[in-house]
């Protein structure tokens, strides 16, 4: 298992006219923690579509627990339970500044070369920096 | 079964620089197609809340089969398999101008009283109109 | 003088917790009006950037005179009073279904040759198009 | 005058298809700028808009010098340049990592009270604070 965590703070662009984050926009939180924990290992997301290797999105679920509301300080925890192939899966915990759960979310991502436009394993820098971080 | 289909056109806001629709998009569109399966039943969400019932999300899931792009007019088919109760579970389908089907999504809504803040049944309107266009 | 009108519906997203369409998604109403005004005389802004030009924006100015609430079918007029060369503006005029002017707003566009990266003159097609339909 | 800065770093849903920073999301960067320039004097716009008062914009200026890119770190720079009174005027400037200039905006806010829907003036203990820090 893999972990991390990284913080935002919500925007008044992100909120509704229910007084809510729109439930729309937790995808875009969990793809900030994503490109984070790549930073945390010193790896970037965008160097990483340069060197031609794009992670499109294949499935996203969430799970409304509680509302997010205007300027909350969110934790974001992301985990990554197995090591990946051609296919990584990212689960997410996000908790408020109280340090309630207040939503679970989960993304499959697959590796795609740009070039063929084909799926290809997980390249053996992100991959290896991965097994290094896993701990049981 | 209920279902009901309605058109959107992608719009540039809502691609990002993979080419594709941003994937925190789609749920947007479903919102869009709810609504717009509400208005075609003569009923409006927006006059719901007004009447003191809103309906936050508890759980969205989505398949990314294949990619949308900028300017594709889309198909969304919203289904509704049960009959609600204080939850309303909602299919979507999207195909593009092709007719290929390049997403799937689910959304589960809860009907929430806004003066109690508590779970509430559908209301009778909207059951009644469910229950009128339901098809085996 | 060249106008033309597009209708739109506000999205529960678009909304703030102020009970408004936030003020940037503003933006995004101007597009989707140019872009319908393109289609309305046969041309397309998708085409234009696959043909090799793109229009990034230079300059946007917006002036909020009502709010715009969810669910409210907007009107949105595209004016442009003069012939493009290598940069061409918008005016846009937003009114609501009371036939209340809501919004006012501008954008000047550039053309730009999306190989060299250098500003173009306005594409030839689109310039008969605008010369055809012009009014004074 | 009375400045403040503040960072933000590029989302990948902020970017669209051309590869840039969409032009619409500028308007949120600003919303951010303001919003921690209020925390860094020790006050909330969540806490004024709870006292009663909010700030809806009235105009917005953007000019768009060069573009932003996905994960750029840009840094926002507010500036008020006049002592707000019932309007507020914010300017910005923002500059990426290699300390280029590539935006300039300008936003007019107006204070209301919640209770009346009408301006008001500005709160005291915003006044107060903006005049304290206020240089020459």
């Amino acid at each position: 298992m893999y972990t991390f965590e990284t913080k935002l703070r919500v925007r008044y662009s992100e909120t509704d006219q229910m007084g809510y984050v729109y439930y729309g926009n937790y995808a875009s939180y969990f793809e900030v923690a994503r490109v984070d924990m790549l930073r945390s290992i010193d790896l970037s997301y965008k160097a990483m579509e340069e060197s031609g290797i794009m992670m499109p999105v294949l499935e996203l679920k969430s799970k409304y627990i509680k509302p997010a509301f205007y300027d909350d300080l969110l934790t974001v925890k992301v985990i990554i339970r197995e090591i990946p192939q051609t296919r990584i899966l990212f689960n997410y915990e996000i908790t408020n500044e109280a340090g309630l759960l207040i939503h679970l979310g989960e993304t499959t991502l697959v590796f795609v070369n740009m070039e063929t436009k084909r799926p290809c394993n997980c390249p053996e820098i992100l991959l290896s920096k991965i097994i290094a971080n896993f701990k049981n």
